[in-house]
């Protein structure tokens, strides 16, 4: 295969991504003729193998070609370049023109992951340990039909009409009844419904941080917390975490360095660590959040997915105007209800409804009216009863697949609770090269560097066991084995393709 | 009743509201126990008179009082000082740090009224006019949950999974049908689901506005536009309408000495006035984007909701790059499914896609489920057919009702669709006043300036006619009538106190 276009030399320190870098050779050989209209690309790996790249690198690069109209792909035949490339397309329809307007734009690591964790479940042919989903199979579907049954009959237009932007009464009622028990509310006026707790970390992140004020978070920490944060503008600081949670003294070094706005815990069932914060560090985190005025950001989501270890009082019974709370039902019974809400009181409360108005008015009615129902049956406790078990198993065919079969290359963290287990590596390798060979061995997995606000000092990557029998569990980790295998031999043979 | 706390003296030119003046001075009184806890605080009336501000403003002032822990109310009974006010409450609940912390915060004149919206149509003794909501009597309740039934029969547990961000592929191929039909799209790939139509404003706003931009939008236009357009720090300059819709003369005057980022309309059946932007100006309004390299927002949340006229295509076929179109179901088969879209190609689109994950990850699975089968079994239409001539007989009879009891007063817009009369007094009376008696009469609407970037010159209001029968239009006019006529002899003695 003839290259007209030079791919060697990319500027592995500049600014702009590799991926950018090569978009841009691309885009120029396109519009100055080199590559003719119709023309066959180099197939991803032959593209990564010339620039120097890893093979995702390559995909991405052809996807925003795709995306911008440069080139067409066609699954089985390749990629080609577009008969009428965008420049000599009708002004009307260009869209060129949009890059110049749009403000300037910062993708994250943690963004293109996220985007990618969504991509890889459609695969048949990858077993995704990337995707801390719960399992499809146990959710109480029956329950749910019925009580939804009941809803329209019940309540007739009104089950599909606007509610109360800060959520439906007998919803907030039934959420401060757990609150009450669990310790993160003791009122309904103190619960906001959101859109999943994703919403939660979202509007409290609007609400509270400003840009460049300083935040610190657990590291790692749920990809979804580090984007929200790191889009208002603030600097985030990842603070470390081991089998006690939030390293509390690494944080009281940072406190006394910056005015810190707020801090991002999950002090029970944490993900990715699944680790519970101890009682001391419970204790001086919220003492600390009094003495200086920060907000302390509680995430709880996996808080009731517990297979052992005392379940302590929520963080916000000691501390409720200083500690928000969000929590949500998408790790039990379903993420597609879109179901969470936040815990808060005082001027932070209030600003948070308006920004939910703002944002989408409210959450949709129907599903509130759903779980007022279910968690006022008393479902959610039978349905956890039955489903964590599972979940319990899942956890130790994981953690016994990954003792065997990677137990001289890992160390891992044993997981109290929640969907995850995080995994170190006793010695670090190319992150990016690990996840582009794991995929290719059929492994999906969610890199350590999508969770650290920071680039991290070693390696480490989050496998999620939630969606994925004991058997196929132990398969994607007999793929990711072989895939660390074949890094390794790599990097002791730089010079050699990937084939 | 003797009044220990001086409430005289304040600044109407002042950077604070009237309602923050009298807030603070409320704060110093029981901080300094000038007020002891315990004691009862005058009424409302009584304190807005002696405040020289009209009720609502002292309404305000004791809500925010009560939020703030300063006051407790209790109906029948009246207001007054906490026994433990929060500056000795524990330093473990007391919020008043919080708002040290904070962002400054602005809450803006159509944010309040917005929240206002939301709470008059509990009161059973108001009529409200100011709510734009279709009515949930004739919602296809019966289609809806048995369609929800089969649902969880056909798709058991992936009825309630997490969905791609994109939308589900069934509903966004079903909206693309529409959109060619329609205008709004050619593909499933332009369709972004959101969460209502108006998070796709907000997305759209936080996607290509940056705070220092300038935008232009219709005035008046819909309060949710707005609030989302001034979210982001832009200068927002309103361009006025008439018959024709957005006097794009009036809009190359502002082009002609900024450099505007985006240009937002409702072409078809705008909110409040219910009327379609002219062929002539649609040309140049497209022509006019395209030549400056600016994005037209078109929200068409009624555009389906005509009662005459010609139907013209979307916007958005003319300028698919230029355009971007938003839309729900909201306003005919139910706000509270939150089931809206975004239409968009290019970078932006992309960029939709990254900001509606790390917003709330997805709209709910359910109810786009939902909205892809009900639209696949042409409900829709049949949907559209039985109800149209319900909220054209309630737009008759209220424009008739307006006509008889207000046609010295006022003059107003024949709509072609959607659910507002946009009503203008001939000579100007104040707004505030205006809707402060309104709901003493018994009536809510949307003051104009709700709806209006800056102060507007005359007054004008908005009417909503979905929710109400014709009877009650009637009524509901009869009330507003008064309450201008009683406005109109306070203005004539402005000395008069009000009761």
């Amino acid at each position: 295969m003839s290259y007209k276009i030079a791919l060697d030399g990319l500027d592995r320190d500049a600014a702009t991504s590799l991926t950018e870098q090569i978009v841009s050779r691309f885009r120029r050989a396109i519009d100055g003729n080199d590559l003719a209209p119709g023309e066959k690309l180099p197939t991803t790996r032959a593209m990564a193998e010339q620039a120097g790249v890893n093979h995702l690198t390559a995909v991405r690069a052809y996807r925003r070609l795709a995306e911008e109209g440069y080139v067409t792909a066609t699954v089985g035949r390749g990629t080609f370049v577009r008969r009428v490339p965008p420049s000599a397309a009708a002004a009307a329809t260009g869209t060129d023109w949009q890059t110049a307007v749009l403000p300037e734009e910062r993708i994250s690591y943690p963004n293109e992951m996220l985007a990618e964790s969504f991509r890889l479940p459609a695969d048949p042919d990858v077993i995704s340990l990337a995707t801390g989903w719960p399992d499809p199979e146990l959710y109480p579907v029956d329950v749910l039909a019925e009580i939804t049954a009941d809803i329209f009959r019940d309540l007739r237009g009104e089950a599909l009409n606007y509610v109360d932007p800060v959520g439906v009464a007998d919803l907030r009622a039934e959420l401060a009844k757990r609150g009450r028990a669990e310790g993160f509310a003791e009122s309904p006026d103190e619960i906001v419904i959101t859109s999943g707790a994703r919403q939660g970390l979202d509007l409290v992140s609007r609400a509270v941080v400003s840009p460049g004020d300083v935040v610190a978070v657990e590291s790692p920490t749920f990809v979804g917390a580090l984007s929200s944060l790191q889009a208002t503008g603030a600097r985030v600081i990842g603070i470390p975490v081991d089998e006690d949670g939030m390293d509390v003294s690494a944080l009281e070094r940072v406190l006394a360095r910056h005015e810190v706005k707020l801090v991002a815990v999950q002090a029970a069932c944490a993900n990715p660590t699944g680790r519970d914060l101890s009682d001391e560090r419970r204790e001086r985190l919220v003492t600390l959040a009094q003495e200086r005025s920060f907000f302390v950001l509680d995430d709880g989501v996996y808080a009731t997915v517990r297979y052992e270890g005392a379940e302590r009082p929520r963080l916000r019974r000691s501390a409720p105007s200083h500690v928000v709370y969000v929590d949500s039902l998408s790790k039990t019974i379903g993420g597609g209800l879109r179901l969470g809400w936040i815990a808060a009181s005082g001027p932070l409360r209030r600003r948070l409804v308006t920004l939910k108005i703002d944002t989408d008015m409210q959450t949709t009615g129907l599903v509130q009216h759903i779980g007022a129902r279910y968690l006022a049956a008393g479902e959610h406790e039978k349905f956890l009863a039955a489903a964590l078990p599972v979940y319990r198993e899942r956890r130790d065919a994981l953690l016994e697949s990954l003792e065997r079969r990677l137990g001289d290359e890992v160390s891992f963290m044993h997981p109290l609770g929640g969907h995850h287990v995080w995994v170190r590596f006793d010695a670090p390798l190319d992150e990016r090269a690990l996840f582009a060979e794991a995929v290719r061995q059929g492994v999906g997995f969610t890199p350590g560097g999508a969770m650290t606000p920071e680039r991290p000092e070693g390696t480490a990557l989050r496998l999620s066991f939630a969606l994925v029998g004991p058997e196929e569990l132990d398969e994607g980790v007999r793929r990711l084995a072989a895939a660390v295998r074949a890094v390794r031999r790599m990097e002791r043979a730089p010079m050699v393709a990937m084939s």
